[in-house]
């Protein structure tokens, strides 16, 4: 016999798990949408050589690649800005420029595992294709504030100028980028590690804090606030520096407020060099990606999801085989008036093993149609949270459920 | 320059075709979650020994399969019926019995292309696990039939019992599900092909057609009718037989009513000597594979799609940079009263391209505010359909697009 199994990194999303991802997948395209983004798929396997090299030597190495049956070297999506690049060049002349995209997609990555990293998991990435606008960038960060909100998570959006950090040396700026989680004395010594001098460190990073937001940043807060998003959610952090290097302007980092773990809840950024590497252009781009697992567990730790994503309201038992027919009279009926239900499948099962199904599937609701009720045209209603129940009639029955 | 190319057999979906896809995938969740279907995500790869000889030896030859860097022989998902099969052994005590559940995920075959046959492709699965109640058999052809009229296609359920046919040969059984396609005439002479005289090969014909639905299936159909589902939509059809083996009881095929093509549009059936191979146990089953694809063209050929899929309702143009402020205002009022709005993110645009772009979109309204509209806080609101416009207040717009 063949253990049952999945591949380390690897999930099943069991009903109850995978009802809140599409809880927060809804709430997220619904304001993807609000704004004028629209939905990009793109496949699961592409041309290694499409994917390959762009994601620096680490990605090479993460990358699940393959050569498949017609002997082409072929590789699984790794992110989702690779493949928007390709898409922007191959279909240039269709898109309507800005393009305004976005994409909720599994990527695969052989990473080591550990608490809250996988090897298969969902990226949700809006991004504006083809503008430098500064009102492109604001647009994000309000869409940023709205979409979090709209999740009932509260947080900061901190932002910083790249561009601002550009005469600094690349040694220097991951050290200083973990400002908040080390604090100054670890900053200064790891500084001191790369060469410099007590006073040299010192003096980088007063320098580097003392930093005001450049003309192009402090104009892009502007129309933020302007657009919506409250002054006091943006927070201008000058030593925060995000790992990839591919962004070229503004950088975005979610921190979390009220949770214990400033882990960040999603980033973005401007980045102006990279979508037209199909092309002969330089293609400007700005965007931003849904820390998705993280969200997930946010939310499940401030208790944000609501107490029953069941969309069944009501189980209709079997009374017995002979009392069948009225169960699914009853159940048409309430179908009829578009209320979710669930007739339970077996006509011989007791009465306690098809309560404790309900309970098991979070099915508010049980109606019960036994000899009397079925009589009487009546039903008995159980509201499955305080165990409470009622003869009602099946007029009563509909009001009650709809 | 890396040319930007797709492989062979692998898709695209560009907003307009994106959104048509999530539409159907809409309507089939709802529909599923209306009969307490409930959602199950399973990963994209799998150990290669779960996944490898349960497919017969097309399926081991079709699946994309390859060693990992842990050194691991992994397979990608190839169908959902198999990891079904995992899942339900894996976390047998977790999961209400019967296990109802929905699956929408893509699947990846290595197959020959043709015109509709991909090699990524989505399948759009419902099973009902755990039962051989009639019941459960009867509740997925209702399913199936409101399915599809809320999807707007008429179709005719085509039904047989695969145990009626279990005293044939097996060769004889793929020539006798052709006679719809292929004739009378055509079967018996594939018939004797096989091996038998004219007269035998008349007689099996004869008597397949004259054979009458088993109780059983008898049974189901009744059942399906008190359920809702038109008597004259189940068609009993003793010479189907349906490619795969695993069939035991109901078979299921659904064909379209005024199509040219009789290509089936899904089909499905009890399987009860499948989803047990991860346990000791048999465990029965019955499902339905919606056909995604063929859905989809069907639907483009019958025209069912609704005119316009675009969400946002208008397009909010920058006339110049000074007026950039009332365009956003304009913007934030309309996003208040959640009206999917969009504004065009450079304010130094030509107002014709800005136009075209909202054309591009499909997007239905396009607000104008130029000078005088500024003074007056009146906009011009234009008609992208009937290219009408006229000059309205900002109450009057936030009623007319409400």
């Amino acid at each position: 016999m063949i253990k049952p199994q999945t591949l380390k990194g690897f999930r099943d999303f069991l009903p109850i798990e995978a009802r809140k991802r599409q809880y927060v997948i809804n709430i997220l395209k619904q304001v993807f949408e609000s704004y004028g983004f629209q939905p990009l798929e793109t496949p699961a396997l592409e041309y290694e050589e499409i994917l390959m090299g762009k994601y620096g030597e680490e990605g090479d190495r993460l990358m699940y690649r393959f050569i498949d049956r017609g002997g082409r070297k072929v590789a699984m999506r790794y992110d989702q800005t690779v493949p928007l690049a390709r898409v922007v060049a191959q279909y240039q002349n269709e898109l309507p420029m800005p393009f305004k995209r976005y994409q909720i997609q599994n990527v695969w990555r052989a990473d080591n595992t550990q608490k809250g990293r996988y090897r298969e998991f969902l990226q949700c990435d809006i991004d504006t294709v083809g503008t430098v606008s500064p009102l492109s960038d604001a647009e994000i960060l309000e869409l940023i504030y709205k979409a979090y909100r709209k999740l009932g998570l509260e947080i900061i959006i901190k932002i910083n100028d790249r561009s601002l950090l550009s005469k600094m040396s690349a040694k220097a700026l991951p050290i200083l980028d973990k400002l908040d989680k080390i604090g100054e004395e670890k900053v200064i010594q790891e500084l001191q590690s790369t060469g410099m001098n007590l006073e040299e460190a010192k003096n980088l990073l007063v320098e580097t804090k003392a930093l005001k937001p450049s003309l192009k940043l402090q104009t892009i807060k502007d129309l933020a606030v302007k657009l919506g998003c409250p002054t006091n959610s943006i927070e201008f952090n000058p030593t925060m520096v995000r790992g990839l290097n591919y962004y070229t302007g503004l950088i975005i980092e979610i921190i979390p407020k009220n949770l214990d773990s400033k882990l960040s809840l999603g980033g973005g950024g401007r980045y102006d060099n990279l979508i037209g590497m199909f092309t002969n252009k330089q293609i400007p781009a700005v965007g931003f990606a849904f820390g998705f697992d993280r969200i997930i567990e946010a939310m499940e730790e401030l208790k944000l999801f609501p107490d029953n994503l069941q969309t069944t309201k009501a189980l209709i038992t079997v009374f017995s085989p002979e009392l069948l027919d009225k169960s699914m009279e009853v159940n048409s009926r309430l179908r009829l008036n578009n209320i979710n239900t669930e007739i339970y499948l077996d006509e011989n099962t007791k009465m306690e093993k098809q309560l404790k199904y309900a309970d098991q599937k979070q099915i508010p609701y049980v109606v019960i149609i036994g000899p009397d009720e079925a009589k009487n045209n009546t039903v008995t209603l159980k509201n499955m949270k305080t165990r409470e129940q009622e003869i009602i009639t099946w007029e009563n029955l509909i009001t009650e459920l709809v």
